[in-house]
């Protein structure tokens, strides 16, 4: 089994969806693709920033669930990052109501030692300078994941770049992934994005499933059809930690191996839209996730003979 | 090999995209239901009405592809129904610039005597009533199929669910899904619209895929990703013909044979956007078939051991 680095914010989240709504709760991209991963028991470790207002249960949480904390940095005298935002009734579209940066501010990750080695490395959502920073820290990685988001295509294009070129998988929305290419085909898309460095791109489009795009191969999840999604948020970074997760425990970085990963990345999401939160991740069992594995099965595959 | 009836349009459209616009070119829905089951060699017998300004030698050609004309009325005094319609940019969303009823006012449908004993019907998207009057006509059919669109809910409600009622499968798009059963969940208002009568419900979402229901059961197949959507008209009807005309060759109507008819109804339904109108269609070879059917097998299967 392959270690796990991840990077990304570890926050206070506030959500308001037509469902109802949540005082500070737990959130961060670093949190959800985390207890996704631990799913699959792997080796991990988070690298973030908290303040002296982050619960020291959330912390423990976190180490019972496997997570290496030695490089999760808690500055006594400041406050942890906060996000709130409110759903649309469609629930794909979401307005931000606040970003309290706080701590994140001046963040500067520091890799663990005995993690620098790892082989599987997931940038959350972070400035691309963070991110290039945990490139630059590893020895020699076998698979970079880099997840990110269209404000850093309007605010550090320059710097985004950069980090695109040094990674192996981008994962990126539809509407993401035409901002960067300038392409509305998604097939087009993900051509000039591979163009600019990465071996493999991922396509989230959210309740219309995932593509995965490498050379000339191409693979579709859907999302899991659900009665009722409570609230999307952390469903992109969930599906990002069931992705590395799953390739670190098997070690083996083919595409073919990817469409599992996929399908494993797109079972965690389709349970984190089920209530607030990261709140269904936490009772989440193996059981359940296996369960939900079967049902991705005959959800998509069939039986035609071709001779 | 059972015998499949076809009751639609058949038709001029005259169309604009962002690649280019037509004239008046062929359309209509029994023409691409048509055309898509002819792939499979079925004995189809198609049921409308046109005009004496229809052109012959579109007649000609639609029964050079096996399809009987027996049950298709020309009035040659009368001219046959047009349709114009423009796409916007993102190609998910139309406007339509023109509806001609013409013959289509006055349709009376006759299925031909020795095609009443047809195993499986395809009701086009066409007046509630005029869909119910081929039911009657039928002898013992083991499967109907049932298309339908928004301006019969908000036009003959209660006619369109007498016809609900009488069928074993209902195709629907997803916006028209939520209106008909006042559900925003697909998995919800599949649920209501069997309720009315089917035992299995196809949503259409175009780019998205298509999702099949059945009592406890879904299946889902993406939309093949292509560089480019020249021309969405016919999409829909193209995948009823590839999904009954496969129905038809097979005869087996279970739940776990409709995932491969909606495959093979898919696949058809990607080749139809590559070009204006039924062109594609018309040219197609069983070897683009067969090719088409292999990657969507390498687009969706994965090899997840679940032991």
């Amino acid at each position: 089994m392959s270690k796990l680095v991840i990077v990304g914010t570890v926050a206070f989240d506030a959500i308001e969806t037509p469902f109802g709504k949540t005082d500070k709760i737990l959130g961060g991209a670093a949190t959800y693709i985390g207890l996704a991963a631990s799913l699959f028991k792997v080796d991990g470790a988070i690298v973030s920033i908290v303040g002296g207002d982050f619960p020291k249960e959330n912390l423990r949480m976190l180490e019972e669930k496997g997570m290496d904390l030695s490089g999760l940095e808690v500055v006594e005298s400041g406050k942890t990052f906060f996000w709130s935002g409110k759903y649309h009734n469609d629930m794909n579209t979401r307005d931000t109501l606040v970003t309290d940066l706080n701590v994140l501010a001046d963040f500067n990750p520091k890799v663990p030692e005995n993690y620098r080695n790892s082989q599987v490395v997931m940038l959350g959502n972070l400035h691309p300078l963070v991110q290039l920073s945990v490139i630059e820290q590893m020895e020699s990685p076998r698979l970079i994941v880099l997840d990110t988001m269209n404000f850093w295509m309007d605010n550090a294009l320059d710097d985004l770049k950069k980090v695109i070129a040094k990674v192996d998988v981008v994962t990126i929305n539809d509407e993401e992934a035409r901002q960067l290419s300038g392409e509305y085909s998604l097939v087009k898309a993900a051509q000039k994005i591979m163009e600019m460095g990465p071996e493999y791109v991922v396509i989230k489009k959210g309740e219309h499933g995932a593509l995965l795009f490498g050379n000339d191969d191409v693979f579709f999840a859907p999302a899991m059809p659900l009665r009722e999604v409570f609230d999307p948020t952390g469903a992109g970074d969930t599906f990002a930690g069931g992705f590395t997760g799953y390739l670190a425990k098997t070690e083996n970085y083919t595409f073919s191996n990817m469409k599992n990963a996929v399908i494993n990345g797109s079972a965690l999401a389709s349970f984190c839209v089920e209530k607030f939160g990261p709140e269904r991740l936490l009772e989440l069992s193996n059981k359940e996730v296996y369960q939900r594995l079967n049902q991705f099965k005959s959800l998509t595959q069939f039986d035609i003979r071709l001779t």
